[in-house]
């Protein structure tokens, strides 16, 4: 019998489990709450408890497995297998991951930090393609992102695919990370929300969206798409703002890696053809004319699947 | 004895040889005059020529080399050795090098576009300090560059690396692209020129730089950077604004793929750290704080020797 992968997807709410063929086919899926109580001590003992678990259940042995894999927040110190100051889970010191797993498992581990993860899921069995280059961005909570080219994630001295942070707009607004401007400041969940706040502000014509904003009612990203799909004016107007940024970004982007796709995901990007296609029209004004018309804009096909089947393919080095 | 490498530097106004050990070391040079009449159809027999003619003066065999390795203009295909589109060379159709060098020296022969390959001389035995993840920025007639991330070229579809063509100013300076703000309309030696002229419409304090340029004077971007650094007022806002953008792209390139070095070469490049000092200003300003507080801005130390020596590693493969 074909060896199998686990994947797991570590969250600050959930942790998502994963049993996968070789090939990234899910087999059997389980998940349960994260435990961030105690400084998070419990997410590691939950994790080996929970696999050794669903291992007995199905019948299965360490033997069986190539390998598990798992993407988390917070900074991941590869070859260690530590991660570091992942504030969702309440882990601020170093936490040993892949010792424990392995000793507790049997299994081999590989781990990396959750937005690499899902873009190697997405370029693994989504709207990658199995392709040698590819860049993707998840637009939710923040903005994240993950590169790959010549078949490899990019991790630079670690923090390579900050494409959150990259700098859109000068002087423009206050990230997070202290800087102004970022991406993310425009083109989260948040961001969106924001931007809606400010052109609010100068917006004088006729606008649902204006007079919920007027009114103090609570306002999201997904309210800002869906008016603006039925044609709210200043709607319209925000989301043409995120759609410049985030055009710029992926012009730049192309710029610098020209990947056979940009796949944009995450929460927002349940816009849909509507987002993708604004968010095209500014990339066309961006790109180098090479660029242009080699690499192309996809939405993320996987949704929350991207996690737990990149992580997946970590363990694919074990082979 | 150790076999050697040869490095071939393609230009428009000269073509430059080299032998070096494998460890990068320069053991001969020389060079001659680009032919690039009748449609460049002399310059591959030339280079063929030029090769067999100096083995046979040291004495040497085609045995005792592991490869020949060139830097070109123009679109270089990897795998078939072929380059088109190289104006400068009035190379308007695809020309066979690696097909015809290869028959004619009896040498392994690998190519890369020109940028690239100084890239990697700067990466091998420059300012990269042989790191694996290095970016190369060269400030010349354009703005070029070369991206190193895990030990090895960006390549993506082909156009990886057109750091020159980020755009960092929207609706900015036209470019020869065809786009707007390209970083290269700002940063290489005319766009220096350019921001000058620019900048010193709406001057009117008192400068020598303005003064010149009123007077019709011939400016080039060394003028504007010796100017700078004796204080003309006009002279240091045009370096500033320029650097701005420098720092701008070069945040960004360090938020996408955090590298080591980020190695700044080329013709503008002369004016040393009173250039340095003033874009890392702004790349501190616009990088992410993990990406400020490992990624070193650094100036180039191989001069004009860097395509020799890249090219030459190219050949490294066939060892």
């Amino acid at each position: 019998m074909d060896k199998k992968l686990i994947g797991i997807d570590l969250g600050g709410t959930t942790i998502k489990f994963a049993i996968l063929t070789e090939k990234g086919e899910i087999q059997q899926k389980w998940s349960f709450e994260t435990n961030i109580l105690d400084d998070g001590s419990h997410i590691v003992p939950d994790i080996v408890q929970s696999i050794n678990h669903h291992l007995s259940l199905y019948g299965m042995e360490p033997e069986q497995f190539i390998g598990i894999g798992m993407g988390s927040p917070g900074t991941v110190d590869l070859n260690e297998g530590t991660v570091t100051g992942a504030y969702n889970l309440n882990w601020k010191t170093l936490q040993e991951v892949k010792k424990v797993v392995e000793k507790e498992t049997k299994i081999a581990f590989a781990i990396d930090n959750d937005a690499n993860v899902a873009a190697l899921g997405e370029r693994w069995k989504g709207a990658g393609e199995n392709d040698k280059e590819v860049a993707f961005i998840t637009l939710g909570t923040g903005v994240g992102g993950g590169l790959v080219s010549n078949g490899n994630l990019l991790h630079g001295l670690g923090a390579a695919g900050e494409i959150g942070h990259m700098v859109v707009q000068p002087k423009g607004y206050l990230c997070t990370c202290g800087n102004h401007g970022c991406l993310e400041t425009y083109a989260s969940a948040t961001g969106v929300v924001r931007v809606a706040r400010d052109l609010a502000e100068e917006f004088a014509g006729d606008s649902k969206l204006k007079r919920m904003l007027d009114d103090g009612q609570e306002i999201t990203s997904k309210i800002v798409f869906d008016l603006a799909k039925e044609d709210d004016l200043l709607g319209k107007m925000v989301v043409d703002r995120v759609c410049y940024y985030l055009g710029l970004a992926c012009g730049n982007i192309g710029n610098l890696l020209n990947p056979s796709y940009i796949v944009i995901g995450g929460g927002v990007s349940a816009a849909g053809e509507f987002l993708l296609s604004r968010v095209e029209k500014y990339f066309l004004e961006f790109a180098f004319p090479t660029v242009r018309k080699s690499t192309q804009l996809k939405l993320a096909q996987l949704g929350n699947e991207a996690g737990v089947i990149g992580a997946a393919s970590l363990a694919l080095r074990f082979k």
